[in-house]
Parts: C-alpha cells; sequence; structure tokens
C-alpha cells in the first residue's frame, strides 16, 4: 500500500539530535550533541528505594488508571513550588502534569493552532519546539537572538507582517541552543507587546534553575496579570529526563483543553515516574540536589570554555552562558556546519549543526551547538580540542 | 486573553468516561463504568523488586534519554512475541513502542488523517479513539456492529459513499464497548475490501488475550500480505495500565513516520515503565499471569451475567462476551441512557451511557455499556441490582 501521508507530516523529518543521539550511544564517541543531563547526578538510590516501597505499599495507585491532568498531590506539590519560588500562578490559571516539557508544547499547539497559522520563534531556538510546530502545519517566522534575548524590533516586524500570529515561542532563560538569557527590559517589553497583539507567550523554562550565578530574574509568566503565558516546566535536567515528566501552567480555558488533546494522546502520564517525582521531592531537598547540578555544570560549562580558548580557532566566536547546558559558536563566514559534523564524526565526535535549529533548515549555517553537560571534563576537553583542529583545517 | 481553539479541538469534549472515572474514586460509588483492569492481579510485588533493582544498578538506562522508538530490547521481545502467539509481522513491518495503545491510534492518525478525511469506525466504538481521531478533525462515518462484528453490507456502502476514506478502525476481538467478535469470514472479507480500497486498517487488540475459551480466531494483521493494518497493542490490560507502555506495528513506512510524530510529542516512553514490562516479561512467564486474569474475568462476567438474569427487566437486550472487559446492554425503546446515568449515580452506581460510543454523541441513545473487571464479586452484584430496580421503574 502506498500510504498518503498528511499534509502537516508530509514534509517532517526526524530530529538530527535524535539520529545523533542514536550514534552518541557508542561509548567511543565524544557527545557534544544531545543536551542529556549528567547521569553520575541522578538520584537513583534515593528514586530505588521510593519505588520499591511504593510498588510494594500502593499498588492501585501506582499501577492502575490515573487521572489525565496529573496526580493531584504532585499538581498542588509544583503549584506550590512555583508560587513560592518564581511567583508564578494566578486564580485563572491551571496546571497540568505532562509527559515530559515537550509535551505541553506539543499539546499548546494542538489546542491553538490552525494549519497556515503563523508561530514566531526566536532564531535559532530549539528544535523540539519548531517540529512541534512543524508538525501541525504552522507557519514559522524567525525572529534573530541577540546577547540579551530576541529582537525586540524584529518581533515587532514579524507581528506586523503577520496578521494570523498566534503564539510567541521562548526560552528567555539558558534559551537553547544560544545559551543567552533574555534582559528584564526585553522580558517586560516581550510581554506588552504580545498582549497587545493577542498573541499568546509559550515560555518554555528547563534550564532556569540550572544558573551558575545566583542572578536571578523574573520569569514572563510571573507578569502574567492578563493570562497570556503559557510557561513550560520539567524535572528532565533537575531529577531525571527517562521519567518524561513536565508541567504547563496556563490559563484555565487552555489546560481545560488540552486536558482533552491529552486524553487522546496518552491518557495521563504513567504513574509510577509521577509518583516517583512527587515522593522524592516530599522526601528530599530538591534544592540541594539543583545546587549540585548548577556547581557541577558551572565547572563543565567553564572547562569547556577554557579549552575552547585554548584549541579553537580565534576568529570563531562563542557565547559564554550563565547557566544552562549549551555553548553557541558561530563560524562567522560562509562555512556550512552541517559539512563539518560529517566529516567530525569520522573522528569520533559529534556536535549539532547551526541549521537544526533555524526556520530554514534547508540553508547552510555557519554556527553550531555544543553541550558540556553529558561528558567527563577529559572527553569535553579531548573532544573540542579534535573539533578545533578540523576547524583550524577549515577556517586557517 | 480570548482563546480561539483550533478547528480541530474546538468542539471536542472531554470523554464522559474520565470525567465518571473522576467520580468513581470515591469508595462509595459502585464503578460499572470505566475499563479499569483488576488490581489484585497487578504482579506488583515482582515490579517493586525489578524497579528497586534496575534503579540501583543501571541508572543511567533507566534514567536517562532514551530513543524515540523504544528500549530496542523490548521492541525485540514484543515482536518475538506477536510473531509467535499471532504470526504477526513480515519484512515490512516495523515496531514502535507508545505511551499506551491510544498512542498508537493518535499517531496513526496525526501521520494519515488530513483535515476533512474520513475515518470508518465500527457503531459503538471505543470513545478514546473516536476521539483522537476527532482531534484531527476526521469526519466519522459509522458502521453498525451485528453479533459477530461490524455489517460487512454497510462498510462497503460507506466506503462507496466516502471517496476520501483513509482509515477503518475496528477492534474485532472482544469488542470495546459491545463485547463481541468479528468472525473469521468478515475478518477476511474486511481485509479484502480494504485492500481493494486502498483503506488503512487500525487493528486495535488490547482484549485480545483476555479470551474466557480456548477459542482463538486470527488477527487481521496476521492476513496483512499486503501492508494495509497497523496493530495497536498494550501491557495495560495484560500487566498494568498505570504503566502507559503500548505498541503499534505496522508497515515500515508508516512507523518511520509516527516516530518523527512520538518525538514532538513526548520525546521517547518514560524509561522505567518500558523497562519493568521487559524485565517482567524476561524474568515471569507472562502467559502464566494472563491465565489468572482469563479466570478471573470469566468468573466475574458470568456474575455479572447472572446478576442480570436475575435483577433486569426481561425486555433488556443485552451480548454474552467470551473475553474482554464489558457487556454492552440495549434497554430496545425510546430511552436516553444519558439521563438514567445521571438518576443512577445518585444511588451511587456509575455506568457509561450508549451516546458515548456513538459518532453522533448528542443524540439520545438506548443502549449502556457495563464493566465487570474492576469491582468485587459482591459489589457487582449489588450494582446490578440498584441498577436493575433502576430500570425497571422505567420499562415496566
Amino acid at each position: 500500500m502506498k500510504f498518503e501521508i498528511s499534509d502537516r507530516m508530509s514534509k517532517m523529518k526526524g530530529s538530527a539530535i535524535r539520529e545523533i543521539f542514536k550514534l552518541a550511544g557508542d561509548p567511543n564517541v565524544i557527545s557534544l550533541a544531545g543536551g542529556n543531563p549528567a547521569p553520575e547526578l541522578f538520584p537513583n538510590k534515593e528514586l530505588s528505594e521510593i519505588a520499591k516501597e511504593l510498588l510494594e505499599t500502593n499498588p492501585v495507585l501506582s499501577l492502575q488508571y490515573g487521572v489525565t491532568d496529573g496526580y493531584v498531590p504532585l499538581r498542588d506539590l509544583v503549584k506550590e513550588r512555583l508560587k513560592a519560588k518564581e511567583n508564578i500562578g494566578t486564580e485563572d490559571d491551571e496546571l497540568i502534569i505532562v509527559s515530559g516539557g515537550q509535551q505541553g508544547i506539543e499539546l499548546v499547539t494542538k489546542v491553538l493552532i490552525n494549519e497556515g497559522d503563523v508561530v514566531i520563534v526566536e532564531e535559532p531556538s530549539f528544535i523540539g519546539a519548531t517540529n512541534a510546530f512543524r508538525s501541525y502545519n504552522a507557519k514559522l517566522v524567525g525572529v534573530p537572538m541577540e546577547d540579551d534575548g530576541l529582537c525586540v524590533e524584529e518581533l515587532k516586524k514579524a507581528i506586523k507582517e503577520n496578521k494570523n500570529a498566534k503564539i510567541l515561542y521562548t526560552i528567555p532563560t539558558f534559551q537553547n541552543p544560544s545559551g543567552n538569557t533574555m534582559s528584564i527590559e526585553k522580558r517586560k517589553e516581550v510581554y506588552r507587546i504580545c498582549k497587545e497583539n493577542n498573541i499568546l507567550i509559550i515560555e518554555d523554562n528547563p534550564y532556569g534553575e540550572l544558573s551558575f550565578t545566583d542572578e536571578k530574574l523574573p520569569t514572563i509568566k510571573s507578569m502574567d496579570t492578563d493570562g497570556i503565558v503559557a510557561y513550560c516546566g520539567s524535572f528532565s535536567k533537575v531529577i531525571a529526563p527517562g521519567l518524561r515528566v513536565g508541567f504547563c501552567i496556563a490559563p484555565k480555558e487552555l489546560v481545560a483543553k488540552m486536558v482533552v488533546a491529552k486524553q487522546v494522546s496518552d491518557v495521563h502520564t504513567s504513574m509510577l515516574p509521577q509518583l516517583l517525582v512527587y515522593e522524592f521531592m516530599k522526601r528530599y531537598n530538591l534544592d540541594e540536589y539543583i545546587e549540585r547540578n548548577r556547581k557541577l555544570y558551572a565547572h563543565k560549562c567553564q572547562t569547556m570554555l577554557d579549552a575552547i580558548e585554548e584549541y579553537f580557532p580565534k576568529s570563531i566566536k562563542h557565547t559564554s552562558p550563565k547557566g544552562g547546558l549549551f555553548v553557541w559558536c558561530d563560524m562567522c563566514g560562509d562555512y556550512d556546519t552541517g559539512e563539518i559534523a560529517k566529516e567530525v564524526v569520522k573522528d569520533n565526535v559529534v556536535f549539532v549543526p547551526g541549521s537544526t535549529f533555524m526556520v530554514d533548515m534547508e540553508k547552510k549555517c555557519s554556527c553550531f551547538r555544543l553541550n558540556y553537560s553529558t561528558m567527563s571534563d577529559e572527553k569535553i576537553v579531548e573532544g573540542i580540542k579534535i573539533l578545533g583542529n578540523a576547524l583550524k583545517k577549515i577556517v586557517e
């Protein structure tokens, strides 16, 4: 049978990162590609005890069908934490537990976007999100990133030129892939502009807690007195990604429809992972664990930046993130990092070419993304050295 | 902000069953509504030991990101089992692990259906599936059920009248909600008709292993020499539903696109539940556990049928299933079981009105669905007695 693939999916290709990720499973490969958290930080002993106890003593709760919007005590706990730490959540908001932050983005899209509607994205942006929008046949419009967040003038222009813009997707803090953070002035301005133009903001914040400094900017959602922000969060980067537990807090009306969409997608998020997250947060101090994450990633980031200084050609620009998982590099010239990635993989080093994060993924791109959270210090240095040597041959 | 909900989702309402399910959590309520497996059969002790060991000894596998198409050893094991038990799987097929059988249906829909395309469904049919189709703005066309499966003449008519029919959705074995099973002659005929008309068959088989007899009919997928069947299965009814682990085996080309769609939906199915299913199947004899299920459900079904004979008005027709979880009743007259459900809930008994399973959910319906897998024998009898008394007041 010859399948006629739906319009929305016919042009979709798999994420290059996910493909590279398969390769990255090879222990001989130095992966600077994925966004995998450091596995040495997983609280596996704690989760092991909790899992044993839950399954032994509470089989119905752990193994029977649950409700679609999520395990109520977990929802309450996350709401409480968001309120206390971020001043997020009003009476008009509701919170839904999702199967990883990715599902929050996908559900908002399904609920709001008709084919052809415009979604404005930072450029570069997270491919999981851009592909979610593509998978509903949204038209993507990119707004260039600057060191202090998206270019506000370009955002205004994009809105003016696209009357059917319905969503702005942004990662204001430690953005993926650029590593940059939006200034407080821009946060306020972006909120104001979107409110004025009736555009929903998806604020994706999986990395916000992974700060290397004590500086803390308010989230856009904390300014949301008008009910225009859907805030997506995740336990992937602070507990463990394999659990697939995240959340989305958004205006009630929107969440009610997301619950309906989630019913037909996976009925509910797997109970045991939800319970593991809940019990872990109840029994342990999550902030202490996050503290360990912050220290380790700050160190790993510095290790990578030092190696870049030592081994990369001087003509290559790079960001110096204050948190999160990624460094963004620009070869500043007429280069195709997609081709370079294919070469460097022969030396057992993988990274993600910049085109992956662009609206037009076919166009060649001189940028690339590096991750420092997964590999050991030694491998980070070795990987950057190998990559640096390859880059020198090209640019010098 | 006033949200403009997408066309596909604007008319969608939550599943009535899921709403009733919330009520069913009340221990005072006798629930004949959901499709919850008997919790006393969950192998929770076994899973408890496995979970503890996995998290303790293999944190990276259990907690790090996994691949989108599923944990490879689990995929291989399920393929092996399907081949051995059902003669399912050709060189042109591929298998994807999904977050419950529901996700298999949703992904096939997303990949194949454009808004307005026709999906043919048995009528009555499973609301999780019909709502998944609705959520992509498919046009549903119902084909009436008969005791031996869907009416073939009506199927032919539906195809003739709907040139853009792309999918037939069927639950041939112990259908939800009717409890009926499609005869082997009809299976062959349905396959032939769909092949001739280039229509993909989604064969949903969550209950196939829950047979009360030793009679076993071949699945439609086992006849699939032409690559026209996507077969959805689940561990929800044979291990535990809260895990949210299922699978779909379908032509490679289709599965490749489903993997792309799953990437943007939940990245991958939670690792720990996948590993629990895998290790459980490796260490224990799943068939022995299924045997316990079959015996218990056969007994519970008979308990319900006996109670129906004793307490229901004689004018009410019901099916006598040979497997699965449901009995389907018809009041045979101008009755609205939606209204009756609202009355009976006051006596703490819940069931699902028939309109839930119809293409036109607004039309009043004289049928209703009863579940016997969740409640104790005593509660089944008590529930049927209360319901019978209420029905007698109406029909006599």
